[in-house]
């Protein structure tokens, strides 16, 4: 074969076999990058049955071959092996749901990182955060409409469990004219994190002070600062939520994970003074630990900068590049696939339950209201991330240990502050979690 | 052309072009790797003269062509501008003189990330942390011969920084019998974040109580637990030092950070209480955030774990796999290449500014010794990452100014609690950076 012919050939294999290549000149082949393109794509390609995935961090077996990770209830090197008489999996809020929305973008979603990629601590502009990615999460705010962007300050950290010491620590000492360390509290049934984490720092600045219903009323306390956590939608039980206490020293944290078109209705774009958001609840990518937050308050904002480089020195750029790519897949089109995509999955799964569960009189979920969403331009049925069960037997004082004896597994009430009659079923994992719990569900029910 | 011919023609041609690809059956193409592939090849493809680089997540041009960001003292689209009167920055400790390193090791440190890549805030074994990168860092230390990690807890954090403060949480309510919290407690001059980072907290735990020598034989406080912060070697001089403090209630935190062969003879493995190691010193990834800690008590390594899960809910999936992939690359053949390659670059450079700066009496570097070091197997010459430049005229009370008026920015000693008479100058930068320092240096020496 000619070189000529040679180059030609390549040049119109390439073109056929991926209209994503671009050819230079006459011909542009991999380099460098082959290695790690094939590796990806052969792990990629390992099918453990539909039931677990095989990583690229994975273990290896001797013969180089990939492990499969199971899906609970499953096993065997190709995971094909159902057990029964296992219980579901309805505990911790692993999203899941949302991968198989990515693995229909594989091409778009994939990135190759280079070994002399951003080996800096900071950005060409000498900060920690990349500013193309505040750019797009901008962007993306005003495509859904939940919150605003314009004239707000955006910081980085590691998920949005960094921000909320982060913020806690920032309101605790701006204009805090009072002595006393200032009350942290929020409203039960909560996430537990809001507690154990303020406590876990156990500092001079702020205290965890319990539920915001000891101190509606009681706020005017020698200009003490309260500072109160609101998440909306709530978690556990998904609904939008207001501060309850009330004056000049009273400072809010909101808790934005859950306002996102997937979980709830957007009535509004949210304006909060302090709005944490997280790649987490939205893309699914709770692993790459990256969170936001929106600040009105410019010294607010600057004492959390300051936070995020003594704890941490900003975030892993390598989860940011990471933030990015999935962000511009979002970002495509219309920007509306991934939230279509989100709400019908929960959507259905809650139907699905609901179905369930209305037929019996021993359990109940959580009422939520339908209301008009400004993103699908509807009133929008509901679709919550978890399940708020509660057991309403008298006798049923533990209801987690009733739904242990059907082979479900959730959360117990206390953990969220809340009364054990009621426990959390996180309906986010994968499908075949969710496909376990119905059918435990089901045999439960029909047991009267 | 038959398709029996073209499927012949495409196994030969990709055989031809990558030794590295894997040609499963007749035929192996690229297919959703492809895209993300050309993009990573096309920015590295962008030269930027040598003096910048450009990033997939850089800005980008109208015209789709990455911005190059351009090294100190370079400016233009392609960096080719050099400002002769330009200050040299020997600020910050950006690890930029590995990059070469990865420049040549391209193939085998890139890695392509899958849009479903580890979703899950845990692996498969529940935990936050990779058991298979806690196998490789095992196989690093012993391969260094740095650090014992036989029958000891690993843990990993936000870089070291993170651990810095999980570990002054935990040892400051282990074992603490006292009401009194903790003082904390280091040697000056040290790193200064050791201060700044626990007086952010404001704990009732624990007390940032300045330098050692306040303390020493004065440890015996009603059983009050003291806990020494000791580098080694020590930032910013680059000496292997050892706790000052004695008692049964002084903990030592030992951050280890430049205890590799790059910086420093290794006499023996390291073999402290806690000890604290980060990829940013040694592979040079300061971006990825990616620290460890080697444990030996089991109490503190769960309070550890504790604070990592309610600070951060561990650290980022995508940088332990970067950590991952970068480590597999390290220890490749007899593990030894990186380190002869660190080392010569940064003897190399302490060889040069050694020799313009003893040519002046105004100036001064810190005096290290020669010692035997048990990975080279040879007493080994001297590679710090810093150099700690004192003023000698009695007149030149502040170094930094003296310097800033010669072109040259690093950072004054009383940032790390010294006198101004002495300044960190960073030798671990960009060779850029480096040249442009020794240029400095050379007509301010000349001037005499």
């Amino acid at each position: 074969m000619s070189p000529v012919y040679l180059a030609f050939t390549i040049t119109t294999i390439i073109s056929l076999s991926s209209s994503n290549w671009v050819v230079y000149g006459t011909e542009w082949k991999p380099s460098w990058s082959t290695g790690a393109a094939e590796e990806a794509e052969a792990v990629a390609a390992i099918p453990c049955s539909g039931h677990g995935r095989a990583y690229l961090d994975g273990l290896v077996l001797s013969g180089h071959e990939p492990i499969c990770e199971c899906n609970p209830c499953y096993s065997g090197s190709d995971c094909s092996n159902f057990s029964s008489n296992c219980s579901a999996d309805a505990g911790s809020g692993d999203p899941y749901f949302l991968e198989p929305f990515w693995m229909r973008h594989a091409a778009s979603s994939a990135m190759l990182v280079s070994g002399w990629h951003r080996m800096a601590y900071i950005y060409s502009d000498h900060s920690y955060i990349s500013q193309l990615l505040v750019n797009h999460i901008k962007k993306l705010h005003k495509t859904v409409g939940n919150a605003i962007t314009k004239n707000r300050y955006i910081i980085f950290g590691v998920g949005s469990t960094h921000l909320l010491n982060a913020a806690v620590n920032a309101l605790s000492s701006v204009n805090n004219s009072s002595r006393t360390p200032a009350k942290v509290v929020a409203t039960e049934p909560l996430y537990p994190v809001y507690r154990t984490q303020t406590e876990l720092h156990n500092s001079r600045d702020y205290r965890y002070e319990g539920d915001t219903s000891l101190w509606k009323n009681k706020t005017d306390i020698n200009g003490t600062t309260f500072i109160e956590l609101v998440a909306s939608p709530t978690n556990p039980d998904g609904k939008l939520a207001k501060a309850v206490l009330e004056g000049s020293n009273v400072k809010i944290i909101s808790d934005r994970a859950y306002y996102w078109p997937h979980y709830t209705p957007i009535p509004s774009p949210a304006d909060d003074d302090l709005m944490l958001f997280s790649l987490s609840k939205f893309t699914g990518h709770a692993g790459t630990r990256f969170g936001w937050g929106i600040i009105k308050d410019k010294e607010v904002y600057e004492k959390m900068l300051t936070y995020l480089d003594l704890s941490t020195m900003g975030i892993s750029r390598d989860s940011q590049l990471r933030a990015l790519k999935l962000l511009n897949v979002v970002l495509e089109g219309d920007g509306k696939q991934i939230f279509q995509f989100a709400y019908s999955t929960m959507r259905n799964r809650w139907t699905r339950l609901n179905q369930i569960i209305s037929k019996s009189k021993r359990f109940s979920l959580q009422k939520l209201s339908p209301q008009y969403c400004t993103f699908f331009k509807r009133v929008r049925a509901l679709s919550p991330a978890y399940a708020w069960l509660k057991c309403e037997r008298e006798e049923d004082k533990n209801c987690s240990k009733i739904l242990e004896g059907g082979g479900i597994n959730g959360r117990g009430g206390s953990m969220y502050g809340a009364d054990d009659r009621y426990v959390r079923l996180s309906l986010i994992r994968s499908q075949d979690d969710f496909d376990i719990l119905v059918n435990k569900f089901t045999l439960l029910v029909a047991k009267g």
